[in-house]
């Protein structure tokens, strides 16, 4: 067969090729799927050219319903990088290179043009400051989302005049009194169920119960608490090993932000005219003649291109990590404000805390923020479609999710998948258990997969006692602390299988690769590979009704021991007789369930 | 046919979908070669769908070997854009998002998973601050490059002690005394030449004659001149209204260079003992142990990611703005030396001078640095390697010249393009006439390609009046001035190119389209379109050896004459029998050959 030229794609200084450490690039070349079995990789420095040049072979990583990703790491010599990849496929050898695709055998070189390496691609050299490094931190954790007027009421003194029984419905505006004494009171439930990490929306002044609208960036909101509650909060969380972000809304600001305020009162005359996107003076309100997030008037879009307010909201994002030790910061409506400002924010904000957290809430193909430039990590709001799509809707089946998921992998740096945010849902989208029509099994099965998925994991607070809620202000309903009314076998999985992740480090931030032998239909298979000689993770998932068989190939329930058995699954902590069953060189599971192994290395 | 899938391409916040102005984004989409009749692009504001989304067709402006190339500008409605692709032929079509390609027909939305526009593309909010806008007066400049030392000299009394007779051969460290003031006493020389801005290799104090190795960065080298002399170039040049850019050599150093001999002497103890790459003390220099350019180790690399490197080089190059009023910076070694440099280095070049020429050394594809944040421009080595193969080895004939430069083209947006330095030589390469075997008819039909195409070109010095040399340092003799060694008939044809130039808005700025039904083997022509109703060129070349005949469409001397005779050719200074004939609705181009036309509107 031809090899399909038109399907093979490469962009140089892209997650294509990256600086993945201080020595070096991660190469990686797309081709049609099953189209070429060999890809190999001509490189060296273009100034001790051909005496440098080496050949590597690429491996294939990834495929998705069109195309197959391979991959290698390059170490450059002296930092400086061109290469060349070829491509084999029975008798038919092509060469890429910056100026396209060429016939060619392996054994010469690329020859358009010159035989110089002239066109082949170039990473002209290794900067230490372009490596992807998320913080390790990140990489390991397991986060929790508290939407704070909502978690618990620790101090009642604070509750605002018209707080309402906690427990009730909520609309737009209700208060229930949740606050950050609550927090902190709660830190040994959240520390009991295992999660490294919080993620605060945000505490500032503001009018809303969401403070999404802030009044001002400086202060703790009154009905939250003060500084010092929030410094109090961090540091009993850190006292535990959990890590704090807090929730930065750059993008706009509230009605009552006094530099808004001043505009609408002095117009043009304000000194802080140019702090919004003002179309014309004077400033009208309905509709508005400035930018707004969305449609949203209350909510006066910031102009960051202003080097005042470029520096304001900096200074607000590193004296907030000096004043309370906060671990990073998760970035509102990230896309709509603009790159320069975000390299400016990561440069400051490392610089106070080197292994602060940036992440931002991107709902779409994250790769303009992720180059190690801007953000560590995005909210990966893709992934939860494709797991929604393959868990509750049915719109994939467990191809179309690794080819959808393969291909989401592709798109950004090894570390970044490691860092990425991943969730089944926030204080922006229906609870989980709404989505899932309110099936315990399937919440289960979708919580097992995203704690046994790559990535870092946050549960949405109260998910884990099996609360439920449509779409905003419904997914904002007070924690359920009364057990009675806590699902409290759900609560005993979710703690149990965070303990598995956080004990496996294949689990916790090992690499994926779908096991697509074994996967199909409503079968989902994949391995977690291991760092430094552990055990990689085998995780196997049965979304469909009917029990499947699997052949067994080395998986264990622990490294040492010679049984098979699960070392987890999602029936473990469920009076059924759904279990895991492995007899026969085979693994039988029921229908709607998921189960872990470990596989010790060169099985 | 079924369209092939395989070979659509869009990268969001790329060069395929770019802010061209404060209302405008440009958007591009890649597919298969002849593969679809028709492409549509459905956009709209997120927040406001589908009450905002609107409809739009593109159009096909470029093709290669492999891929059509569409393009169309959208205003976003509220700066904010989300949007899909429809590509459609015959009865197959599909709709091209963020999750790849899916069929689907026009009337309805794309699909995948979900009616809301969740998996579009996204350009979330256009910044002014992205948009991609190079200094004007450069997408209209014609540039001269000088080599100051072998150019004139204006002041014997700074002759180095060992400067030879000019005219000789140099070697690698012969002197012949050329200098600045020699440099302003030729002005008038440049103004009747027609050039409109001078690129000057570097004048700061260095050991060598090249100055690449610079050893005071604040200093004008005393052979060269003072920063007075320097002040009064640049002045002068100005009341010329020619433009002065210089080089920057920031990758690296000279060995005599205080800071490093600072280094070499003291060690790790020096205070500029990070401001190189040094990898261990003592610093050894056979062979060296600290990184250098190539393998010179009196050229060590500077780290600029050293922020007391960064700011030691960024004042330099704000300073000499300030100070001489230099229109911008030629950048060497650019693409070896760290983005984030480059980003800090644009905002502080022009916040002193906005209108700065940012001129990035990068032989490569330069889409990494030309994204708006850092160069306004590229040395255009690619296209003079395409020009070459087309005009002087044979390597392609018209329809590879063609698909190779629409490639490139596509790289890069619109208005980079139009500034994009253009060359057929430097003094890194061997001359252009050499390179062309010392064939006069092929040097002119060189410089006519380069002088109607679009891109800034810049002229070496000496290559208008016939000077040869190959590799450097044969390509940097000294420049011809004796009238009797000159070729006149070279120079008056330049002069008069440029004159042609300069005069027509579309040859000067005008976006390029290949006409591909009149081009094909050794013909080549190509059409400049005109801003603002101007009449656009049609430019025609032959490079075969034997006459072609073409057919006239449209084609004007000027845009109210109606004869075809042609506004320029490549002969009409020579005393030859080879003109460009038209007659009976034929244009007649003898063999190595071209001319251009103008067009009026809607011809």
């Amino acid at each position: 067969m031809t090899i399909s030229r038109d399907a093979i794609d490469h962009r140089p200084e892209s997650t294509d090729a990256y600086a993945a450490d201080e020595t070096t690039i991660q190469l990686r070349l797309r081709t049609k799927r099953g189209d070429v079995d060999r890809v190999r990789v001509l490189y060296g420095d273009k100034f001790d050219w051909p005496g440098s040049a080496r050949r590597t072979t690429m491996t294939r990583i990834r495929r998705d319903a069109r195309f197959d990703y391979w991959q290698v790491a390059v170490e450059p010599p002296n930092r400086r990088l061109c290469y060349a990849f070829h491509v084999a496929d029975g008798d038919d050898a092509c060469w890429v290179t910056e100026w396209g695709v060429e016939s060619g055998a392996a054994d010469g070189f690329p020859t358009t043009g010159s035989q110089r390496p002239l066109h082949y691609f170039e990473h002209p050299f290794l900067h230490p400051g372009d490596i992807i490094d998320p913080p390790e931190w990140a990489e390991n954790a397991v986060f929790y989302q508290i939407f704070p007027e909502r978690f618990a009421n620790g101090d009642p003194d604070r509750d605002p005049d018209d707080v309402e029984p906690w427990g009730g419905r909520p609309t737009g505006d209700t208060v229930f009194g949740g606050d950050l004494q609550g927090i902190i009171d709660r830190l040994a439930y959240l520390d009991d169920l295992g999660v490294t990490a919080l993620y605060l929306t945000p505490v500032f002044e503001a009018p809303s119960n969401h403070k999404y609208d802030t009044a001002d960036y400086t202060c703790v909101d009154p009905a939250f608490g003060d500084e010092e509650t929030l410094r109090r909060l961090v540091s009993a969380a850190h006292d535990r090993g959990m890590r704090v972000i807090l929730d930065a809304v750059f993008n706009h600001t509230g009605w009552t932000f006094e530099p808004f305020q001043d505009v609408l009162e002095r117009g043009a005359a304000s000194p802080y005219a140019d702090w919004f996107h003002i179309h014309e003076f004077p400033v009208e309100t309905d509709p508005p003649n400035y930018d707004t997030f969305a449609f949203v008037p209350s909510m006066p879009k910031l102009n960051t291109a202003n080097p005042e307010v470029r520096e304001y909201l900096i200074d607000v994002a590193t004296d907030w990590i000096e004043a309370v030790d906060a671990d990073g910061w998760r970035l509102d409506v990230a896309d709509e404000v603009d790159h320069a400002f975000w390299r400016e924010f990561r440069r400051e904000v490392k610089a106070v805390k080197p292994d602060a957290y940036i992440l931002g809430e991107v709902w779409h193909d994250a790769r303009p923020w992720l180059a190690g430039d801007q953000f560590d990590a995005a909210m990966n709001y893709p992934l939860s479609y494709a797991m929604y799509d393959f868990l509750a809707y049915g719109t994939l089946d467990s191809t179309g999710f690794m080819n959808r998921v393969d291909r989401f992998l592709m798109r950004y740096a090894d570390r970044t998948n490691a860092a990425m945010f991943t969730l089944l849902g926030s204080h922006d989208t229906p609870r989980l258990k709404r989505r899932l029509d309110g099936d315990r099994d399937r919440v289960r099965l979708a919580l097992f997969l995203l704690l046994t998925f790559r990535g870092a994991p946050c549960l949405y607070y109260g998910d884990e006692v099996g609360m439920t809620g449509g779409d905003d202000p419904d997914c904002r309903r007070p924690m359920v602390w009364d057990r009675d009314k806590q699902d409290r076998a759900l609560h005993a999985f979710v703690r149990d299988l965070i303990a598995t992740r956080i004990d496996h480090p294949a689990l916790r931030c090992g690499e994926i690769r779908f096991d697509r032998e074994r996967s199909g239909g409503d079968v989902l298979v994949y391995r977690r590979l291991a760092p430094d000689g552990d055990p990689e993770a085998v995780v196997a998932i049965n979304r469909g009704e009917e029990a499947v068989r699997l052949p067994i190939e080395g998986e264990r329930t622990t490294a040492d021991e010679a049984t098979a058995n699960p070392l987890f699954t999602t029936e473990q902590h469920e009076p059924n007789d759904r279990e895991v069953v492995v007899a026969d060189g085979e693994i039988q599971l029921p229908g709607t369930t998921g189960a872990v192994w470990l596989r010790p290395r060169g099985q």
